[in-house]
């Protein structure tokens, strides 16, 4: 217990800042020095996992990122600069996967992990405004995503509703007029959903366009297959869509591949376009129109408003942020084929 | 410290077993119910984070997966597996990246998060065996991938020599015979980068063919974009190939869209194969052939022999285990096309 990262630094005849950051993990050490540090550490029996300067302070140094699915890229490519954010400010990010399940939701909000993680990133979609503001739990916590809005946490997104318009918006002006939305939520408020779904209905009704029920289909998930069996479904009916809005980039991604199996064009028959610019739409073929977060910022504007709060910092008080997104205009919604035209 | 969750069920009015499930976590407890405990908790000023049985025999229930690099969604697809596992155990697994950086692998090889974490299993891409052998941390550790092999650890990986084997055979029973091979490691040593490329060699010198160096190309990373440019480079020889192998399925799907770019056709042109059978594949334009790990299995398997490990349970001696693989024939990897028939 007596033993200091000076002892440490005097045994092995290094400076002090280089024990600190073998020990924190911060920088990179050259190997041989770091060797002589490890070896005086446990010459002097020292434990050196926790950060010294988060010890005294009762801290880990260890923040979580809690997402409803490891599965979607999305989240992995806005962790990308959160643990770059968390490593320079000192931090050591781990991600936590919730299934999307509300009892596991649940248990992230109320701070299960309270004396593992010093603060909490946290991406719900199944708990409730009324969820959050029961939460008895004290880890510092931000929220980001569309789970819940309008509680007294910091919560970071993008304007959903107003996302969505511009997509349908851009399918209109390429002349769609049948243009489908896939991923309402089946039976499960899924919060972004019911945004995106707005935004949908929105746009058609400012086009001065009817919303036709048939053309809004719902899923239980929000992955690939999902949104190929709800293109088979869509490609099925009397007079199939001209473009397809999909909930996110996976969805869409699988509706294109229904649209190819099926012996049509993307986007010369359908135009397709998602939401989230994961790395897979700028190679597939087509590529993939979509509304592009700016995950950066999301990633690192959390982190940096996670460990304020942690570490104690003024802050302005907790507030609904919405980060800028931007349209990708991409091959998947060209203007529609001769084809179709001779035929429509 | 004196409150019990005895003390609690009393005071919640509930049963030990439904007080253990809202602390540990384990299984979900009706919401009614789960804040009855709650408040029971919060009045007798219990710290419900650590599970009671894992805080009395000194653990967190916490393991790691530390994995290169996030955006392969290889990993997200094992964890998915690994995750489902540790709950069943009564483990939390999370997940950290290394950013296949050999400082930040070395940090984790040694132990930095002991306290935290019980147990880690560890895919590195830039350590060594010697580093391996000269570890002082004493976390309990199982390697997966191709990382270091020939340590007295538990490793668990598939027989990538092999595998990379039976894709090139199946490249050449196609009748392709011009097989290049994207994702040679660049000047550093990923160990599966050279197990897959002597895979490789060893299936064209069985088939009597020479290795053309022209054909094999290093990239600096094994994303999509490196693949990308890889292709673009072989499309540019004098004789481009009639087949290309990634290493792994990222690469090979780069690899396709600058096949797609360049006019050519995939696969009547150019057959294109990888490793992973990551669900992209399973979904882009063209479908994309692959070798399938056994990604429920090392993922379950590592976890098991994982907490075998932490709770000291008897255990075959730690091994170099090698898990089932299958080829996946998908579009590909079809017959050379009409058009590649009647020019060459």
């Amino acid at each position: 217990m007596g033993v200091s990262l000076k002892d440490i630094a005097q045994r092995a005849g290094v400076s002090l800042a280089t024990v600190s950051n073998v020990v924190n993990g911060y920088r990179p050490v050259g190997e041989q020095t770091r060797r002589r540090v490890q070896q005086a550490i446990d010459e002097l029996g020292y434990t050196p996992n926790l950060s010294a300067r988060h010890l005294r302070r009762g801290r880990t140094g260890i923040i979580a990122l809690a997402i409803p699915e490891l599965n979607n890229p999305y989240f992995a490519e806005l962790a990308d600069a959160a643990i770059r954010e968390a490593a320079g400010l000192g931090y050591t990010l781990v991600m936590e996967s919730s299934g999307a399940d509300r009892d596991l939701e649940l248990l992230l909000l109320d701070g299960s992990r309270r004396h593992i993680i010093d603060g909490l990133i946290f991406s719900p979609v199944r708990i409730t405004r009324d969820d959050v503001l029961a939460r008895t739990g004290t880890v510092p916590l931000v929220l980001i995503g569309e789970g819940v809005y309008d509680v007294p946490h910091d919560h970071i997104a993008i304007d959903n509703v107003a996302a969505s318009r511009v997509v349908v918006e851009h399918l209109l002006a390429l002349g769609r007029r049948r243009i489908a939305f896939i991923g309402a939520g089946a039976g499960q408020d899924r919060q972004s959903a019911q945004l995106r779904l707005r935004g949908y209905r929105e746009a058609l009704a400012a086009a001065g366009l009817p919303v036709d029920a048939e053309l809004v289909v719902a899923t239980e998930q929000f992955g690939r297959r999902d949104g190929l069996l709800a293109m088979r479904r869509l490609l099925a009916l009397d007079t199939p869509p001209d473009a397809v809005f999909g909930y996110n980039d996976l969805v869409a991604i699988g509706a294109v591949r229904a649209i190819g199996e099926a012996g049509r064009r993307v986007p010369e028959d359908i135009a397709v376009a998602g939401i989230d610019d994961i790395e897979e739409g700028r190679f597939s073929t087509p590529t993939l129109t979509t509304i592009a977060p700016d995950k950066e910022h999301i990633g690192r504007f959390a982190v940096q408003r996670l460990v304020a709060l942690i570490e104690g910092a003024p802050l302005a008080p907790p507030a609904d942020l919405h980060l800028p997104f931007r349209l990708e205009v991409r091959e998947s919604t060209g203007p529609l084929g001769d084809r179709h035209r001779a035929v429509g």
